[in-house]
């Protein structure tokens, strides 16, 4: 991990001098009366003082920071979350994510859940189509939901979304368009099967300050190629998460909002043209994908509840 | 130093997956051609993602959190500047300070600069009045600009702004009035003395998020009683800082915004409705207040500059 404090660079009155302001600060929250409001006040102080000292941070460069974040909540609106962009490039969002979805077991990791979720996607029959006219390279994707211990998961409601092949998602048009977005449910076997679209590597919009510090930082404002899941089923963990695309270059240069895990890439497998399809839709001089995604589900409490 | 960190509640699994995406993080700006913004982007990684495992931050607060950021911005406009607000209540605007105006000798301490210095404000000649009509009880306040070996400094140019008895600078009125602010400049034997008025308390704006967030934590929104100056010369560390009033009940509750320094305290000593004035000046029922502020200037370059 990349330390970049140096304290030998500071006289030991000047780190007294910190040090004071930092123990004042953290006091002036000590009469807070919700414990978990003052704890995150007093942490956020400590961690805030630190990376102000740790870098020496100049008043130019306290200008600048004022002036960033004041641009970062000017383009902000209904439609526009650069506060999120900007936690999603820091990794922040995926953190976020890390510390509260901790591994059990063999259940399926979870990723950051972007920002092009709608609440009332349309249901889908299994092996029905999610693209609704969204224009792409057809996919079949299939697989179970299974708890950890095996059993199948019947009745789950997944949730599906992802961009069509010009990397855009439907909410991104500006019209009332719904498409490449549905939900489906696992059936008594717990399975689930239906087509979407090859998922393709798109920018994050990268047209403001998130996007000017990217480029400042010589870094691209691209996602790996990845398809939206959510899985919710009673007394399971909901799990929000991706697939990725094996072999997708994205995967090598990383991706933007750090949301890839190893176990979440899978083989999208290349059908040529005529290849028949599983549930016999013709798809005539189309070439197509197919990949399987067997998801675990933890229980939604796995600790004893004893707190 | 308030230590929130709890690593034993942390598997060493869990542990070694959240390291892995500070590193990746961390990593993601090498390619960074700017030595300097390398450094800052990397240690506000690791400084932001150690905040939210030391809390555990959880999804529900990491929303707030956005929310919270967005109204800040929302606020925010030429008039405004609710990032300042939240950095001063932070105390990062004080350690900036802190970081950037080491001690030196018997230098005079810097302190924060506000949000209310005018760049034009009128110049007054020695002993002039500098409240043009704002309202208040009058204040003497004289003393010398000297360097660090003791040598007066002649010509030195002093800002001084402070507020009125409401508690409001003049730009607050949204009215064009110049008052309460002046600069003025030492004579050759590097003395200054003017009239402005005795300060009192006075809350930062506190109908905002900043406000709300104070609040919540049962913090009092009040900054201790204060005179503001800016203190330029040639060859010598611009000195920004105020001067604070021996016995404001504010000292002992905090000042909101951590500006106050013990050597920056001064005995403003009333004087009864009467008393003759230092240079004449007709006060016919008014009682006044008289102060001393000796200012020490640090050179502009202590330290031999070969790096
Ligand atoms: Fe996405
Ligand atoms: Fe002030």
């Amino acid at each position: 991990m990349t330390q970049t404090l140096h304290p030998s660079r500071v006289s030991e009155t000047q780190r007294r001098v910190e040090d004071d302001l930092v123990d004042r600060v953290v006091s002036s929250f000590d009469n807070c009366d919700n414990p978990r409001l003052k704890q995150i006040m007093q942490s956020l102080t400590v961690h805030l003082h630190n990376f102000i000292r740790d870098v020496r941070l100049t008043e130019e460069e306290w200008n600048y920071a004022i002036d960033f974040l004041t641009k970062v909540g000017h383009i902000t609106d209904d439609k526009r979350q650069e506060f999120v962009l900007l936690s999603d490039t820091l990794g922040a969002s995926m953190q976020t994510i890390a510390v509260n979805n901790e591994a059990y077991k063999d259940a399926t990791e979870a990723t950051v859940f972007g920002p092009f979720f709608v609440d009332d996607a349309p249901h889908v029959e299994l092996g029905g189509d999610i693209s609704f006219g969204a224009k792409g390279q057809p996919a079949w994707i299939e697989g179970t939901v299974t708890d950890t211990d095996g059993n199948p998961v019947p009745n789950a409601r997944i949730e599906v979304w992802e961009c069509d092949e010009d990397g855009f998602y439907d909410v991104q048009y500006g019209d009332d368009r719904t498409s490449a977005r549905a939900h489906l449910y696992t059936n008594e076997r717990g399975e689930y099967r239906f087509w979407g679209l090859t998922p393709v590597p798109y920018p994050i919009p990268h047209d403001g300050p998130v996007g000017q510090m990217l480029a400042a930082v010589g870094r691209s404002p691209v996602r790996a190629a990845h398809l939206h899941f959510m899985v919710t089923a009673e007394n399971l963990r909901t799990l929000v998460t991706h697939i990725f695309v094996e072999d997708d270059p994205q995967l090598e240069i990383g991706d933007s909002v750090f949301g890839v895990k190893d176990s979440l890439i899978k083989r999208f497998e290349e059908q040529p043209v005529g290849t028949p399809t599983p549930n016999g839709r013709d798809l005539s001089d189309q070439a197509w994908t197919k990949t399987r995604f067997d998801i675990v589900l933890a229980p939604a409490h796995p600790l004893s509840e004893e707190n």
